[in-house]
């Protein structure tokens, strides 16, 4: 059985395809799951912006419960839309009527601190502390103010009355899914919800979740948050590569990919085998699945599997794009062997919550990406000492970075190690039980491509759509 | 059967109560109705940013279809949320990457030009059509820019796919109820889809809907706009009325209308008096139901029951809330005759297609609100020079108005007639086929009253809501 | 002697020329007087932006003298330069450390309260009172607040110590002339200072002011507001024609005014002719003075001056561009006779101080402009009221409207009737003691035009300037 | 005599006293110099301030010169105020007719581009050409755009025509001043114009000039960048040094500095010989001045001079606050000494045109301030580009940087070593020929501090001024 990640509208209508698995792997029914699905994010986006209506509100209020200072608000809105005139926004404008004049911005929905705390609870109570103790701002005083300061958690708590249940579906072959939750890697969490997973292990033998994009992101962050706070355990860690990625990342050029090219596979080799060894310092030996794809060679899966071999790393190739489960029986093997083994492997976290933030930041950015050292710009280091201050040392980290780099500039492809990560600033979700560093130029709002996937997607009478993917 | 309109999310967690009616009148299931119920609401949302994102993607763009200037788009984004402070926004600062910064704002969802389009449109390719129809602002060299420019309709119709579908639903002694579509009376056209009535005209011999806040408003838009766009004619029209409304436009203060008072519903009742008339003005002789409340006494009842009996006016209580469908029956056969007349009455329109923009307005302003006249902004004036301009002076009016007076101003109760109106602006709803004078201060984004109902709202372990009526 | 306006160096850069005026006439030294001159425009500029920047100081600091309510804020910052983009602006972004947001705008220099401060001041100590007497805003409580709650009176009254003495130039043939005050007579009350006039009379026999503009606007505000302040009465009234501006006003295309048009004249003749009754309406008969261009034909100056007997007004042709003071001889005559004459004409106020403040502006602009009504914006509306919470509604009217027209429309020439006023918003000069109702579209702030005549303006190594007129 | 910088105003109503110096070497008339002086800095605000509304104006016109990317626009406007609201700005709200919305800001006129242009023009027509190579931004293909391609130079020398001559003014003893230009050494170039040196040089034997705060800031920036420019030598530099400050440097806090401290000022001393250091890696062995105060004991006085001895640095008690020029006799004796010296000391650059950006600007840091390293934003790293890309890569460096301390943060006192610079970002001052790295949190427009020395300023009906120092 399968706990997976919901779908975000945002990207559909930008330049990635749709997130429903492809060929006989594909989740079904595709067109909802891409679209509105079961209102989940739909639901977390009005919990979130309640709080900011409320926050505004409360800031223009004549006898408010809290005087909140107007300055010092960081609860942003959040919107499914990839939408960068909404990153940087004045609100309040158009005279007294209107209230107090503010910078603020949209996120993605799927960076919703109420997103991430929705992945994380383990009950409607849990929910709801963990919405009350949403960081909104300070009073004119200095003294920190929280969502349950102005007694917001419980509408919140109450818009997600059905987003927080799990949403079956099935696989074209009939697997049972659950899919519920949707944080991006790169910017938030990028695992499915608590509950689905757990609820999942408690139906089946074998559960397979998803940490999304790179194993520096999504999986660094599968163990050292999700794990972390749930008390899981991964039994098995299962990295996906592909001859593509490997070309890739040996550095031949994004439309040549479908060309034969081994040396260039051996240089990007090192980009995998970093991931590997990533794994490892987790405690846990990685099984790699090669994804197969039609343009792959004879020869280029041959030496793939070579190096692994030589590398001393379990791998199979996997063709469920081409063949369902069926073609990923060796994998599958591998996999439950693992699993099953006598004395399985123990999960180890990178950092303990007692270390201080810097370090905590350090050991992900040295020992995970690989970094020389860790700049902080000047905002980042005033929102270190408000963390301190808000005694929210403690908690773990979630640092946003570019997917496409182990640096935090997207264009550096490969294994580079003369190289700084900067974080810009630091995002504090105090109700999901985390601060978010933030690596480089990484929005936590995406922008539309020059020509967005949106101009291609049309509906006919019959309600056929076209252009979605 | 009935055809009415879903409830908005927005004011529940301000200071208005749910919309799903009361006591054994009610609509079910009320939670998720006032909550996301279909998520139609979210789906409206998300097709209007779609177009609010494709737009500022395309002023930023290197190589637009069509080159926006900033300046002129008047298209702005919209949250079914109770929000003042994104009523004026600027949007796309923070450099050069986030586009070009513009003035804008957000309208509550109910105000959604796409609300009206869906409520209009017959099919998934007059949806399409419409949407195309959109107007978004100009180019630089001043052309008319409109959504299918920027290719934006067939993606947002592929959002409203599941949103165009009527939603069936029932009261609590089971009748069949469609709830379909959600624009306010004060702010847009107030009534349900043409779709829905049409469904529900297929299936029932009786079909009742409602037509939003007083009839200046809702009745007059119903009239004027729905039953001109989709060819219905009503063969009855039903004003409810209280006595303790009529208290209210007797002068009477709000925390006294519990007590006995005919002189102040005497006085009170040449308001309703006036909407009769202007029911009349539309070819149709209206019939009153008193909607009775436990503190009326018999003595106003029968006051009220005789002064309409002296005006010509027939009238029947109604006690639906205490005893169901039970109560309304004496209404409910002065209603069915009326529609069962042999020479049933026939509806005329206020005003035709052809008359001048200024005249429309005009006609309604003096007619129905009985101003004596009607002023114009730069602004307005402007903007009726722009809808010349853009060929759309045919269009028939949506006046957005306050629903607590016939004048522009909320305080004005009674029967008014020594005033104008004012028109603050034209918003230009090319797609949904009609043009929107706001009169006066009327905010098409509501703000949360000083104590937001949200505080009270709040769901326990077992999902059981309270505070949400 | 003459007491004249000093020149703002804003329009200097757009299409105005200078205002030295021109041939035998002008004063000296012409470049320096259009330049920089003494520095008074700089001094005010500054003494208002300290004002300014005291304001949002106090706003921004921890334990100030009041709590300004930053929504409530009405004083702008000026700058003499024609700069549209600083119309709307917003102010302290970037952080808490940059303050609180405010929606706020730059006027003019020449528009500024301080100017007209400066200009009403009989004293030093005067000059301080009226500072202190400035309206800033409200506190959280809505008291009103002035620049003397925040201590601004003294370090402004500082920053006017030298512009407040009266600037002596002289003609080319050696006339003496006091510059002294720079209000533009459309959007501020055109005239010089008190302390000018006053130092004029009392070292010379006859002296000679202007007031900006038609007398619609100069000629009004200086008797309604200069007179009424100082206890000026003038012994006479001239009123500047030229044969050109008839021709205008009957309709002539602005490029074919130099053609021989006796028809147009007589037609534009009523323009002049509604001026002189006007002047009349303040009691005392005006005196015609026809500036002569090169243009003229005999023909067309023999006509003017026929109209002008037959309607019974004095009038001289006045040479002074070509022949200097030789060619005004007659005028002279005119004017001193007027002045000496045995029963000296009385001048009186238009309206009373205890007028309601609707009733000042209607008799402005219902006997001077000719208006048949006044209407207000709902922004007017407000103004009016706190205007009248702030005790200020027994202020005269400073009137702020084009100078193009009696209309508040600049595209309307000659003598329209049949109009309405519109005013868009009041400003208060507490300080000064008026208030300014600002009509249609008139701005504070001028803008340059499309190709503004610095691109022109040029100096060389030698210091010759070119371009500047 | 001496060629000093005009002070600005806003620090007058700030924190700060005037700039005139005090007791026996004061120069005057102080008041005037302290006020508008001969009004240089409002030229200079004006020509800054013209450019920007040109700007705006070029945007908006209809069919410009140029196609101004509204998005790369980086001149700001500027005020000669200590303003904090202005800082960040967002302008040309309020529709079409105001223009392009940008983020902008108010720098103080002592740090506007158009000052260090005045500072470094050696004739008109240099003037303009330097107004000329203005950069403003690009145009929307990325082309650089620069005053002169707007046509703005020569209006903008116009107005400079004055602000360009040299003022004279003496002090109390009669000592000739010439007082011209007037930029921050913290936030620009820190010393007065080239034309003012030179004509000094031409009329005295001994000219005495400053670069304001410490050497590492105006010092380092009159031998780079002036002296690199104007081609000047000075024969001698004299380190004023204070025993307060030594003892502050020492870790002695403010309000305990008249207490004798001998240890605290032995401590501080390191912070003196760092200076001295510096100033010899310029090619000159500086003098130190001992600048006495009341409260210095002749035991501070004299262990201060036999550490300068130890360390082999001439140095001389002044005391010409108490005595005037008499006061400095043995100070001017070693100065002229060292002006005489048959074989004068030959002053070197710290680093060559053709050296890389960066390791220009490490030289200062690592070198002059002793940093261990320098960090750059992103911001800062995309303005290096940018810089190349222009082809301004050879450009002289100015750094923004606190007075208050070697690093760039103004709290660390004393001689630190263990730190690194971090360059927020670097404006581009292609016209005056540097490029300004602002270290830190350093502002290029100051804030007035809680209690404004505005509040204290007054004058009376003689025009006595009080409060202003």
């Amino acid at each position: 059985m399968a706990a997976l990640r919901e779908p975000s509208l945002g990207p559909v209508f930008g330049m990635k395809g749709g997130a429903t698995g492809g060929g006989h792997a594909q989740v079904q029914p595709m067109e909802e799951i891409n679209l509105h699905f079961t209102g989940d994010f739909a639901a977390i986006e009005k919990a979130h912006n309640l709080l900011a209506a409320l926050i505004d509100n409360a800031i223009q209020a004549k006898n408010p419960h809290v005087h909140i200072d107007p300055r010092t608000v960081r609860w942003k809105r959040v919107m499914d839309m990839n939408d960068r005139a909404l990153r940087q926004i004045v609100v309040g404008m158009g005279g007294k009527t209107n209230g107090f004049l503010r910078e603020t911005g949209f996120d993605i929905t799927a960076a919703s601190e109420v997103m991430a705390i929705l992945c994380f609870a383990s009950s409607i109570s849990d929910l709801k502390k963990r919405l009350g103790n949403i960081y909104i701002g300070n009073d004119f005083e200095g003294n920190p103010l929280f969502a349950r300061d102005i007694k917001a958690e419980g509408a919140m708590a109450t818009l997600l009355k059905e987003a927080i249940q799990p949403n079956l579906v099935q696989t074209l072959e009939g697997n049972p899914v659950l899919l519920h939750g949707g944080p991006f890697a790169n910017i938030a969490q990028g695992t499915n919800t608590v509950l689905a997973t757990k609820m999942a292990m408690s139906m089946a033998d074998y559960v397979v979740t998803e940490a999304g994009f790179a194993f520096d992101l999504g999986g660094e962050k599968f163990l050292d948050l999700k794990c972390r706070y749930a008390g899981l355990s991964p039994s098995a860690i299962v990295l996906v590569s592909t001859v593509r990625a490997l070309k890739y990342h040996g550095g031949k050029p994004l439309k040549e990919l479908t060309a034969e090219d081994i040396p260039a596979m051996e240089k990007g080799f090192t980009n995998l085998q970093r991931h590997a060894e990533n794994a490892l310092k987790f405690g846990i030996s990685p099984i790699i699945a090669i994804n197969r794809f039609p343009s792959d060679t004879a020869a280029e899966l041959s030496a793939l599997q070579g190096w692994c071999q030589k590398a001393g790393i379990k791998a199979a190739v996997a063709e469920v794009w081409a063949q369902g489960g069926l073609g990923a029986t060796e994998l599958a093997t591998l996999v439950a062997d693992a699993a099953d083994a006598r004395h399985p492997q123990k999960h180890k976290l990178l950092y303990a919550d007692g270390d201080r933030m810097v370090d905590k930041i350090s050991s992900i950015a040295t020992q995970i990406y690989r970094a020389r050292a860790v700049n902080y710009t000047s905002k980042a280091l005033q929102d270190l000492k408000l963390i301190e201050k808000l005694g929210l040392g403690h908690l773990p980290i979630c640092i946003a970075k570019t997917q496409y780099s182990f640096t935090d500039n997207a264009k550096i492809i490969g294994t580079a190690t003369d190289f700084e990560i900067t974080i810009r600033e630091i995002e504090i979700a105090a109700g999901a039980g985390f601060v978010i560093p933030i690596a480089g130029e990484i929005m936590r709002m995406p922008g539309l491509p020059n020509t967005p996937a949106a101009e291609g997607i049309d509906i006919d009478d019959q309600g056929q759509i076209t252009g979605l993917f």
